[in-house]
């Protein structure tokens, strides 16, 4: 599907940003009086201002059913007031002594103002009003009273990034929404209005910095960064600026041989340096506010600085000081492993790669370098432990990645709401600087104290009128901007917030939905790859089960399924020693038996089939139970969404219906692929007696 | 790589017509003689008897370094005299009364006349002359005396086909060899010489006819029957018409609706044959000597009769009296099973699809119909049992499709010499009609009477300019021709003949690539899937192993290999049934474990892996011995070629020790992967204590 013309509302293109009628006539009253923007004239040619006040007038339009006026400054009534502080009287007013200072770059107030009548929004910058009007929006489209509202918010995270792996032939690497919204035909996209549409999604829920381009950065998309292909650049910044984005590219490490006419892309080498220089130098004479670059080096048969016999940090930094003079900055991966590793090879362990890579180069980035460290050790699994590499290099700024499509979890055709698997990664308590050295301390920045820090995340969306292909995947990429935002927020709250800005308000049919969100990950966890093992997928492609399909490849995720037992042996005592990257308790939590997780039991440790639990069950009893269980669930999923049938629009209903069906069907392929491997395996027939082939 | 501008010795384009110069001064004093060629003036206007001359003309000026004198029939000297029976005293002379009537359509006979001092090849038929002529030019370049040759040849098998599965995109299905010489960016080619050297290559061996695009007809092939393709396909028939071999196209049974502009393809609907008609008509007027048809039909997704609830005569026969007027065959293939079945339905066997589909329907054939019937019921696996369907139509023409291109057999990186594979499949005795009911007999039309019958196989050629990618691979393709125009040559006495026209003529080095090639069959089926069970290989490509790669798909390829055993049951007693389809003494042989042979054991039979086989091993030790044995046997290829690297060109020695050094490295993998997957499904150790993973 491409860009709809005429986008209807069961397409489900709005997504959250519908602004939907408000159904009751007491509501619409209490907001009616608020159908007015006041604005100081010269704040109105601010890009990001404009954008702010388009999306307000939108909303209340629609919500309301009629357009508001914008006034003047000079105007006095009830009204919804926009400002930056010192620069409005009406602003200044309505905030106690104080309150403008507890206001950073991009945070906003937002107070009833019972003097004035208005609802102020008040910020330091156009960015922080323009979240203040999402805000406001969201809580007009939710339903919330207004009449005392007294808020104040900054961004708990300064670096709120998704990757697009977008290709410029138009696919996308790992993507499940159609084709590219940016790119077709090797050509920058002329369909600007799609891009002008994600930019408001991705800014009402509060992302600030995007790459355009997939990481795997292949011949044509190499040269983005040159005057040929520059000017495009340049206009799709303009409409991400608009709505405080900033926007990044992917680079091709090799660049200075593959298109600068060098011949070495040798970090130390000054001509190298030289070109790097210039390249910047270009991109910031055609985009002056670029953010930077984002580079996967000596990763996955990329380029990088290896093949000269440099590090990462020679490598980075190199690139660092290319875009320090612009404020630019360099965005460098730790996803770096052996991906030619010989099966029969139990020593090396691919978990093991990014800390040991990174570790030692500690303090030797510079300060516009920022490692991007994915979440768990191995590749977005349904379930991982937290990556050892996250704050334990105190000196180096770093981002967490997490993976808004659902490569490993279901590729948008099951269900499986992400923020309750992102809320665990970010509660999770490392220990570094003793106990509440939580993840969501580290990439806030508060931990270590670093310059730069926050999310990245690769997108989930492209040119399907949905945006996401499945429906509820909408959930995802909204959550994760909202989780950027404030880490504190629960998956329950965000999962709402959607729900009723993209469904309605009624409380059973919110919490209809925001169920079946919250069991999903534990639903499609549990007719998958079994506690915690993962990558039982079929390869290349990685949709669906093969539970072999990777155990003899070059890629290091294997399981050692034999007659006996399963599970990888990442123990200190006996195996490839992972578990020695964790910290104090959670080393010792990890390295025995007796207290490993359940559900990561077999990441970090070989069983007998006929190991007990701590639930009480065997592990191969609890693989029969938990993929029956989970199949199960699967297709009550269909049966309770189907109770939904009139509470929504028919389109809505009925695309989410067709993708629960199958996911409920293919459900009971992996139950079956599953039990009957480890039954074919270890011949240990199922307590129960239910059937396996 | 495409046709070689300047084909050097090395390279291998000239396969084993490269006629090289005769070493042995004697030998070339014997020959010396006879490098005149004396043909009747009359003859020389047939295209067929030009290409002749002109095969003739090139081996004796490369083998004897002069070029011959072509004379007319008045003069009287030493030379080769070409002639067809009955137009010209000179042959006619040359034989006894009654010679001509034993000489049938494509035969010849050659005798040295030592009246005249003339080698005279007689035929009936300007082909029999090519063939004649090509036999001259086998016994000249092996090094045979020519001073009593008194031969009589009439090919065994009258239909003598190749496929090939090649699109118009350029691309070659199941090809290992480079891309097509036939077309490029949907086109047919312009570059007419490299198919004229394919078609000398095809004619020296026996071949007399070809279908050019791939059973799987896309959306351009399925036009090659239009008056847009038809000029250019005339073209190719042109040059295959002057080497006797008669052009065939795939055909899209759904082409009257895809490009007839009509609502359904239904076999019985006048339209429909009508359409079929003038498509006959417009393809007979381009192409007079047009073949037939070959067509693959409600097979792997491809359209048939089946969609219009008609059955595969109904099917065929339209197709047959659209071409009946002009001659014309219609090749219908027999490969239709099931290919959506689910993994967990033990009862559908697909071994027994071919067999089922079509019995029931022996009779209701036109004439003009042949059955095309893979040589085994499953896919060319390197050990197949012989196809139960062969024979059991006795009142349908049939021919043995084999495959060639080495899909299931090292895809042309690994040496596999087919011909004794294809030999044991030739001498099986089906018991049909009693004992002696051999396959080679049905194929050959002699068991049943068929009026049409023979060999076809899927071609191994591409535009590598060795054309078959490993150089000794053009032994299949010179060994299929072989064996269709004889049955009854021996394996040896076929690879003796290439390697003597390919290498050279020293007994030393005959010797050693007679039992490298001897030997390849055994050892890669050593090293690969074990005891007839087969498809333990990598989805989709097919290449390299994947113990489960094919366990829980749809394609019905299944070895259920459990803790306890491995193989399928396809008995009458207890299983699939499957063996009722064989006759009378092969039923016994196969249903029984008793008589089971040990290479076919796991096609026929689930047992466990302590089974002891007649050879005395248990099936377990069986797979850990034949994988590591096979796997030292083609490390030990690399050593015997390298004992070659002075007895021939460099080019043609270094492109095989490259492809044996991959096989060697490809076959650790094999052994490896095998092994481990079997010792971790029952975890019985190896006898002998060899590294197992």
């Amino acid at each position: 599907m491409s860009t709809p013309a005429f986008p209807h509302p069961g397409d489900g293109y709005q997504a959250w940003l519908g602004y939907r009628r408000i159904p009751s006539a007491d509501l619409r009253e209490q907001y009616l009086p608020y159908n007015r923007i006041m604005i100081e004239e010269h704040a109105e040619r601010d890009v990001i201002i404009q954008a702010a006040i388009a999306e307000l007038t939108r909303g209340l339009e629609r919500m309301l059913g009629q357009a508001p006026a914008v006034l003047s400054s000079r105007e006095q009534s009830p009204c919804v007031a926009l400002g930056i502080f010192g620069s409005s009287a009406v602003i200044d007013g309505a905030f106690q002594e104080g309150t403008s200072s507890r206001v950073r770059e991009e945070g906003y107030v937002i107070r009833t103002d019972n003097l004035t009548g208005c609802i102020v929004i008040g910020a330091v910058s156009s960015v922080g009003i323009l979240y203040g009007v999402f805000h406001l929006l969201r809580l007009l489209s939710t339903g919330a009273a207004v009449d005392g509202l007294d808020i104040l918010e900054n961004p708990v995270n300064p670096l709120r990034m998704v990757n697009q792996w977008d290709n410029i032939d138009g696919s996308i690497e790992r993507g499940y929404a159609g084709k590219s919204i940016f790119y077709a035909d090797n050509k920058i996209t002329s369909d600007l209005e799609r891009i002008r549409d994600y930019a408001r999604l991705l800014a009402s829920s509060g992302i600030n910095a995007i790459s355009i381009n997939n990481v795997n950065v292949h011949k044509y998309e190499t040269m983005l960064i040159t005057p040929e292909y520059l000017p495009d650049v340049a206009r799709v910044a303009d409409i991400f600026r608009a709505y405080g984005i900033k926007l990044f590219l992917s680079v091709n490490y090799a660049s200075p041989l593959e298109i600068g006419g060098l011949t070495t892309a040798d970090p130390l080498e000054p001509a190298v340096r030289d070109w790097w220089r210039n390249a910047a130098s270009d991109v910031y004479a055609a985009i002056p506010d670029f953010g930077g670059f984002l580079v996967k080096a000596d990763s996955e048969n990329r380029p990088g600085p290896f093949t000269y016999g440099r590090n990462h940090a020679e490598g980075a930094n190199m690139l660092a000081e290319a875009l320090e003079p612009y404020g630019g900055i360099v965005i460098w991966r730790c996803f770096v492993y052996n991906c030619k590793q010989d099966w029969r090879d139990r020593k090396t362990d691919r978990a093991r790669a990014a800390y040991d890579h990174f570790m030692p180069l500690d303090g030797q980035f510079k300060e516009n370098v920022i490692l991007q460290v994915k979440n768990g050790p191995i590749d977005f699994q349904v379930r991982e432990p937290v990556s050892p590499l996250i704050g334990a290099m105190p000196a180096t700024n770093q981002v967490i990645e997490f993976q808004i499509t659902q490569e490993y979890t279901g590729q948008q055709r099951h269900v499986c709401y992400l923020v309750p698997q992102w809320k665990e990664v970010l509660d999770f308590d490392t220990h570094i600087k003793g106990e509440g050295s939580t993840v969501k301390r580290i990439v806030d920045g508060s931990l270590h104290g670093n310059r730069y820090s926050g999310f990245a995340a690769v997108s989930n969306i492209g040119n399907d009128a949905n945006w996401t292909g499945h429906l509820l995947a909408q959930a995802n990429l909204y959550g994760y901007g909202r989780l950027a935002w404030n880490p504190e927020l629960s998956s329950e709250q965000i999962a709402e917030e959607w729900i009723r800005m993209s469904f309605g308000r009624e409380a059973d049919l919110v919490d209809a939905i925001l169920r079946l969100l919250m069991d999903s990950w534990g639903i499609y966890e549990a007719y998958t790859a079994p506690l915690g093992v993962g990558f039982m997928v079929s390869p290349n492609h990685h949709y669906g089960p093969d539970v072999e399909g990777y155990e003899y490849s070059m890629w290091g995720t294997y399981h050692f399924a034999d007659w006996q037992g399963v599970g990888v042996d990442r123990t200190q005592a006996t195996g490839t020693g992972y578990t020695t990257q964790y910290t104090g308790a959670n080393f010792d939590i990890y390295e025995s038996l007796d207290t490993c997780p359940d559900n990561l039991l077999l990441f970090f440790h070989h069983v007998p089939y006929t190991h007990v639990l701590h639930s009480g069950k065997t592990v191969i009893q609890h693989i029969y139970d938990a993929h029956f269980e989970g199949a199960e669930r699967a297709a009550e999923l269909t049966d309770r969404w189907a109770k939904l049938a009139d509470r929504m629009d028919e389109g809505l209903y009925q695309q989410v219906a067709a993708r629960l069906a199958e996911q409920a069907e293919h459900a009971k392929e992996w139950r079956d692929r599953i039990n009957t491997y480890f039954y074919r395996r270890c011949g240990i027939a199922d307590e129960q007696g239910r059937e396996i082939y």
